[in-house]
């Protein structure tokens, strides 16, 4: 049976794994993930594609070739056309949300799996989200609220504390929103006898 | 500014709206809900509007008549044509998710609120899940690492934990999921002025 190892350094998805019961070691990549994100959309890929090429290099980064199957996985926010990253100030949280709210955004997922140097396995999914209308008072009463903890979201709300205020309907399931698409990676766990069942 | 009242015993229910921000009382209505399923599924009512009047029920139960907004809300399992209640012993958690591997089925959450003795706000919804093909020793294997904490959910697993290894896709947020339709909720408590945003 081959150890499973997260390469991320995301609280999220590490919570995912160990609520879904999964035993696994972490290591965190040694990934410049901008300049790839930079690159990837100078070169016109699409933004699912960039999700799931950072899936891919976080786990062949973090693959010791010791046969272990090694995780990763990436999520990146579309909107109007555009990819977005993690904000990185409230102020510009801010502006994101004022541009969002009264529209909908998509997260779009990559999960990677390596062994041995070589990607095994990936998937990508997508989910949609529909921000509801606010106003800048509304917006600002819920940074203050939520404060800084929002700038480790790609989205600037965390959708499963105060953020579930700035929605109207969400189109996804719960561990997609959070940033992994975890159904098809247990199940290519399960046939590689990763875990029990 | 009403204050707001949770008359639910659910320990979800209490952590979904937490976390949400709501401040909130919590009252446990004295409610026989076996009583009301089974009179209204005799009666022929449809599992989506047991749920319903099963919400209404819990907030008027909970109402003090003291201008609070009450809420209440009810989830429950449709599977094959047949609504399902939490199930009351591990052999039943057990027969019943035999009978659910390699299928769907519907969570069918009500929620109502209650002020001054009358209902003022309903509100339904339907969350789909597709239960993956799983042998009798997976679903052993299943319940003896998931325990009889699984007893408190209408649907003999808990998606949040170990139970999302039995799954292969999930259409609906995760707040229907775990059992309160929570976006009208907000929306309607915005509306009422007892939450600033």
């Amino acid at each position: 049976m081959s150890a499973i190892v997260l390469a991320s350094g995301s609280a999220i998805r590490r919570e995912i794994l160990e609520n879904a019961g999964l035993c696994f070691d972490i290591v965190r990549p040694d990934v410049d993930e901008t300049a790839i994100k930079t690159a990837q959309t100078n070169n016109g890929t699409n933004p699912a594609d960039i999700a799931l090429i950072l899936a891919e290099t976080k786990a062949l980064a973090g693959d010791q070739n010791n046969g272990n199957l090694v995780i990763g996985a990436d999520q990146i926010l579309a909107f109007d056309g555009k990819a977005f990253d993690k904000p990185t100030s409230m102020e510009e949280a801010r502006t994101r949300l004022l541009a969002m709210q009264g529209n909908y955004h998509e997260l779009l997922n990559g999960v990677a799996v390596a062994k041995h140097g070589e990607i095994i396995f990936r998937a990508k999914n997508t989910v949609t989200l529909h921000m509801r209308k606010m106003s800048v008072v509304e917006i600002d009463t819920y940074l203050d609220a939520a404060g800084t903890d929002i700038l480790s979201s790609v989205a600037a709300y965390q959708v499963e504390k105060l953020g579930a205020r700035l929605f109207e309907r969400i189109d996804g399931d719960y561990f997609s929103v959070l940033g992994l698409h975890l159904f098809p990676l247990l199940q290519f766990l399960r046939d590689q006898k990763a875990i029990s069942f």
